[in-house]
């Protein structure tokens, strides 16, 4: 990958320009054979190179790009990822498809518990130096914002360590990081016998410093059998909430323990996974404007075969979102664009729905603004381009294409072959 | 990705060094913390530093491979691929993943015979070139031999083309390619309302046209309601046998239509999908010596969900390969690590079965020579450095890992990150 830094530039010979449409179930915005002309770091034109006004280009220095009569798409936004954490858990991924409860696994010293172990032991500069690692891999697939959650450490000083992380890296990287605290990601070890004194630890120490330390734009919880409850979650949530965190929740995944309703009753921004959701509870998230983000990597390795709850979310007519949910246990997959595959396969998604859910889905469930997830005339550029002649081959060649080029503001990515 | 070429070769700090065992029952051959030592691009050691026999390496000077303490496994084979083509079906994916009917997508001008078009009207240079680029991306994996079927011309001129390119192409990359010959690929659509003519022209025409200018080692069929009878395969093929061709069978993958008994009458080689068989199919094939050849591509594409043809390959302990099946229709992967997740997620295989039919398994699946498979002293190296520390994370980053080096003879490719 080879970086440069240009302020003007023209990018021509565009084969077809994708943006989505206003909602998911609207057609996408297509512009074949177009022109983009970015000055001083913004869009200033998209159309056809006949219809540039020569006001915009005279006396101005171009550099050039010749798209090669590919694909442009916004820059793609996983929304849901839990992508700072140490170690891996190969072993486990075999023990899981050959069958073996989890409850086993957690004995053999698998599981999340692992994954806290090591994260807990793991120097800020290792875990910074993994980040950025991830994050040029997730750049290669043209995402260009990434939500992180913090949930590996279970500790104030871990988890303020992992938040750290994140801010340290976002300072670095030209990528977006929205961070997120999932202290409440499952009841730690040494608390099991008393999760009511974790709660407190969460709501009394973690959440202010956090706050204080403005390392957290979202606030996130796992409710689940075996991990918080509906009333568990209520009180942090609301904690949360006070102290200025936008709410987003883990639902629905495993069993259905009250998460969909609890979003709608405290505005969650999103509601994430609902693969046990019932329709009643999809159409109280549209009435209370919480955008359901799918997760088909986790579906995928946990072999979960629901399709109602996505015929719901098509029924109702729901906005939403597709995420990576990249994490060492249930997802360990980097790539938004083989999720989107997977999506398809899984779901029978139209490729159109797909895209919008990693742009302006995805946008909305981090409650991101206009700015994000479509190209649009008067932003700083924010893009991808694909050596592909249509949006469908992103999702055909399975995990397999890479952009060409990113580009984010003044910063061209160059990608080889 | 850079070439370089080096006669004597020393790799150090080798993490793990994976061997596939016996059969695919068999526990793998795995050595950790090794060195291999190349002496005139043959392996002359493999083992321990301490253990190095001092007449090996004096007054040879040696190239360093630094293996950074990753995994060192055998060049992976792909034993089932029809990576031979033009345009792509990525319109039609989409279609089937909302489930319109084939016959539907027949109708709109889709399906195989939109590749047998496109392919057609081709320049071979074009098709070179494409073939030249799947075949780097499958190096990036570290597949080192891939099998390639023609299948996509159905006339004398166009199958000649794609074979021709094979052997073109073949010349020119260091990559070991085994060309088999599939006219019997379906009934193209001129020959709709006579199939044996078209079986006619195989036999008198193409057969003996593809035998004496040497284009061949295989023979394969589409055995399938739609496509070829167990009748008409097995004129083909007792053909194909006469004139010296080893056989291949697509074989039960819609329907039960007798194409492994046919593969175990003729010893074919391999078996390939193979979905729809049944034990006692299991058990002739078996007796007969002819490995099944698992496509999990084609099955996650096409939902299918079966799981028995497996549980008897692994009750009767047949030797197994699986491959990508990489084609435009059915299998667009051309990722073959991305395939082992899928098949241990849809079969519950075990990492260590996966590996061993992509390299020993797939070497029987072609017929190959003890060199092929596996890494050991007297070979040429065929080779792949991964920066992991174990091989199950080849399937657990799914779709993500890359060789960091490969090894074939001379030649070290080495790719960046």
């Amino acid at each position: 990958m080879k970086l440069s830094l240009k302020k003007n530039i023209i990018i021509t010979n565009i084969g077809r320009l994708y943006n989505p449409g206003k909602t998911a179930y609207d057609n996408p915005q297509l512009l074949d054979d177009a022109v983009i002309i970015i000055k001083n770091s913004h869009i200033v034109f998209i159309g056809k190179k006949q219809n540039i006004p020569l006001s915009l280009t005279k006396n101005v220095k171009f550099h050039e790009i010749h798209a090669n009569h590919g694909l442009i798409i916004p820059g793609l936004i996983d929304c849901h990822t839990h992508s700072v954490f140490a170690g891996n858990r190969s072993y486990e991924m075999e023990l899981k498809f050959q069958n073996v409860p989890y409850v086993e696994i957690l004995k053999k010293g698998g599981g999340i518990h692992y994954t806290v172990e090591q994260t807990r032991k793991a120097e800020k500069e290792i875990l910074k130096k993994s980040l950025f690692s991830r994050l040029a891999q997730m750049l290669k697939y043209g995402v260009t914002s990434v939500e992180i959650k913090s949930g590996y450490g279970l500790d104030l000083e871990t988890e303020l360590k992992c938040l750290q992380v994140i801010k340290e890296v976002s300072r670095e990287t030209k990528q977006k990081l929205i961070p997120t605290y999932l202290g409440a990601h499952t009841i730690p070890k040494e608390f099991k016998d008393n999760p009511s004194e974790y709660i407190h630890l969460i709501i009394n120490q973690c959440l202010p410093t956090i706050i204080k330390k403005n390392l957290a734009r979202f606030c996130d919880i796992y409710i689940e059998d075996g991990a918080f409850s509906y009333d568990q979650a209520k009180i942090i949530l609301t904690k949360a909430k006070e102290l200025g965190l936008a709410i987003k929740i883990h639902a629905e995944q495993i069993m259905n323990c009250g998460g969909a309703r609890l979003a709608a009753e405290l505005s969650a921004v999103s509601a994430d996974h609902l693969e046990k959701m019932t329709e009643k509870d999809c159409i109280i998230l549209k009435q209370n404007n919480v955008t359901p983000v799918l997760l088909p990597g986790a579906a995928f390795f946990l072999r979960d075969n629901e399709v109602d709850f996505v015929e719901y979310i098509k029924r109702q007519k729901l906005d939403f979102a597709i995420a990576t949910d990249f994490n060492p246990g249930s997802s360990p997959i980097i790539n938004l664009l083989l999720c989107g595959t997977l999506a398809m396969q899984k779901w029978s998604l139209p490729t159109h729905q797909v895209l919008y859910s990693m742009t302006k889905g995805a946008a909305k469930a981090l409650a991101l603004s206009a700015n994000y997830g479509e190209i649009a005339v008067g932003q700083k550029p924010n893009l991808s381009i694909f050596d592909v002649s249509h949006e469908n081959e992103l999702f055909y060649w399975m995990g397999q294409k890479t952009a060409k080029k990113v580009i984010i503001h003044s910063n061209i990515f160059n990608f080889g072959r």
